[in-house]
């Protein structure tokens, strides 16, 4: 385990080269060595290996997405992930893989290069979302594993899983895509790539050098702030915070905050920024912004006429800003046009980008009546 | 004139004091001294004074709203005031007032404070955007002119509008509103918000205290584009940019921009930095965030059935973000439950917040049609 990220419980898949003896090759082209992929099962393999589900995540979360018997603490998708829930571990095996690139025990910019005796920083090779779908394949054939019964993911996870289904479309029966898109527009590329500008205005980013003690944290904060309100919807905030205002302070000084809605910015962008690198949320954020279907095809419609899974569900919410619903539509256009087998769920989730974290209801109902097939 | 940020051609009203020999009260109750006020004026005055409209301006614009034999230069609502424009200079007498708190002329923040020979800079008293109006009341008093045929603003403007129809019922005939609201909701809040935070993390911002030529242009810059990113909509940008790519260059470093929508904020956030005075910005925000109509009343509705103007128009977008359409839709209930002569246009403009500037049909005809009555 290469950094200090990592939660108890995960297991480390060294993965299978397939250049030289230890390298993992791009999809840029670059070529990348000694490559660990962090990931947490639950449940059991079936006999006939034909009951795995891959799971990948969204930017930031971990591989721990439902509490296990080796870390207890509450995963990202508890309610969704366990015996008798909508993804049931009673009858499937879930894989969720830390995204090769992310800090929580995959191969990553935080990682020492084993080369130099320093971590990566801006020397990691050019991230492609299509790396990280590789590695989550090369995850299942270490677990002895050709075939999955489903890949899936939410936010960049569903770009993932899109990804997983143009480059192995021999190796998956079906295909989740939640609150995803075939590729980036130009406000959400704007929200990202300002994300990125605000990390890398902090002195202390340094151009990616960096000691953990002096980490370029308010950058950090102010990206997460600006993440934080691309993830939610301007009607939920409204009826949660409206104009609350602060208790008045004495001690207020011009500027310092006060309306209830700039302190729940404050106290959730200052729990995430400690727990997460900054040059990997960098090559992260890059990474989806660059994806498209298209590249696959030649236009978006091309990419997804590759795809020949049995089942697609697509799942996208009317208040994202982030991913807007009609980003999930052209992902079912495109299934149509081909006359692929799919289900297109428009949900009116108020809860925007994030409602997949918060809509127990509605995203329990869709995925329990996927799985009950 | 106190400041480098002032075009030519500009007029300097020094306000009647309402407090000790030189004193302008603030709604908030502090005092501030030698209160001047910078305008433009197109059009003449009738020998009644009758036909005085009185433009109040979005947060970032100065006085030059329209060309005149003073300034040559395009204003920025130059389709829109002229001579047989929607805002006709040969019928009537159009003043637009820099507002207080801005740097363009008016005192502010920027402004040298003759009792320390220093610019106010964090000193400068509590802005609220019932000032911006009183001030402007205040213009039309030193002018001669004791009611206004119409009180008008867009965005800031909106609001500073409601303030004046608020503090001053008997002194204006008609109101219109365009692309504002009562009140500031929290995702509202919270970029502009965000926003005063990436000036203030500037080290060179540095609590309010910095030379023109050291100024926090980096923080200034990052603010800018949110800004940007609120002002428009996602769906023009998508029409406008898409995923369109800027040519390949040798000397790319990696996390330099790669997309034209990228290009487009560069360039636009740049363009304005040396514009601006990061601390008037930092006052005016605040302004917004804190007004109210509610105050003048207990409730918006309640504040909006002390206006008595003869006619009310209220104009707003489907696409803003920053003030979304049911904010305008909530004034027109408030006016129609008031029962006040009131007309509530609702644009289906692509361009956002921003489109009163660029919507050049849609809101010509609109104006035009309420003043040609």
């Amino acid at each position: 385990m290469s950094n200090e990220f990592v939660a108890k419980g995960v297991k480390l898949a060294k993965l299978p080269s397939d250049y030289g003896s230890t390298g993992f090759k791009m999809f840029k082209g670059s070529i990348l060595n000694n490559v660990e992929i962090a990931y947490e099962t639950w449940g059991d393999l079936s006999i006939n290996n034909d009951n795995a589900i891959l799971l990948f995540t969204g930017l930031s979360p971990s591989s721990h997405a439902a509490s296990s018997e080796n870390n207890k603490s509450t995963g990202w998708w508890e309610y969704m992930i366990g015996p008798n829930k909508p993804i049931d571990t009673n009858k499937y095996f879930v894989i969720c893989v830390n995204s090769l690139g992310s800090c929580f025990g995959s191969t990553s910019p935080a990682s020492i290069n084993k080369a130099t005796g320093e971590s990566y920083g801006l020397t990691f090779p050019e991230l492609s979302i299509e790396d990280i779908a590789k590695s989550g394949h090369s995850v299942l054939q270490t677990l002895g594993i050709d075939h999955a019964h489903t890949v899936m993911g939410p936010s960049m996870g569903g770009m993932t899983a899109l990804a997983y289904a143009l480059l192995f479309p021999n190796n998956l029966s079906n295909l989740i895509v939640i609150s995803a898109a075939a590729r980036a527009l130009p406000f959400t590329i704007s929200i990202r790539s300002l994300q990125r500008e605000l990390i890398r205005s902090d002195p202390l980013w340094n151009n990616g050098v960096y000691k953990k003690d002096s980490a370029p944290l308010n950058g950090m904060k102010l990206a997460r702030k600006l993440g934080l309100m691309s993830y939610r919807a301007a009607n939920e905030w409204r009826e949660r915070f409206n104009r609350a205002r602060l208790p008045k302070s004495e001690d207020k000084k011009m500027f310092d905050i006060e309306f209830e809605v700039e302190n729940y910015l404050n106290h959730n962008s200052e729990k995430f920024v400690s727990m997460f690198d900054p040059n990997c949320y960098l090559y992260l954020s890059r990474a989806m912004d660059l994806f498209d279907v298209a590249e696959h095809g030649g236009t978006v419609n091309a990419g997804l006429a590759k795809i020949h899974t049995k089942k697609n569900l697509i799942i996208g919410v009317e208040s994202d800003i982030l991913f807007p619903v009609d980003q999930q539509q052209e992902l079912a256009n495109g299934f149509s046009k081909a006359k692929k087998n799919f289900q297109f769920e428009k949900l009116n989730s108020i809860q925007g980008h994030d409602s997949f974290l918060v809509d127990t209801e509605s995203f329990s109902k869709v995925i329990y009546n996927f799985f009950k097939d």
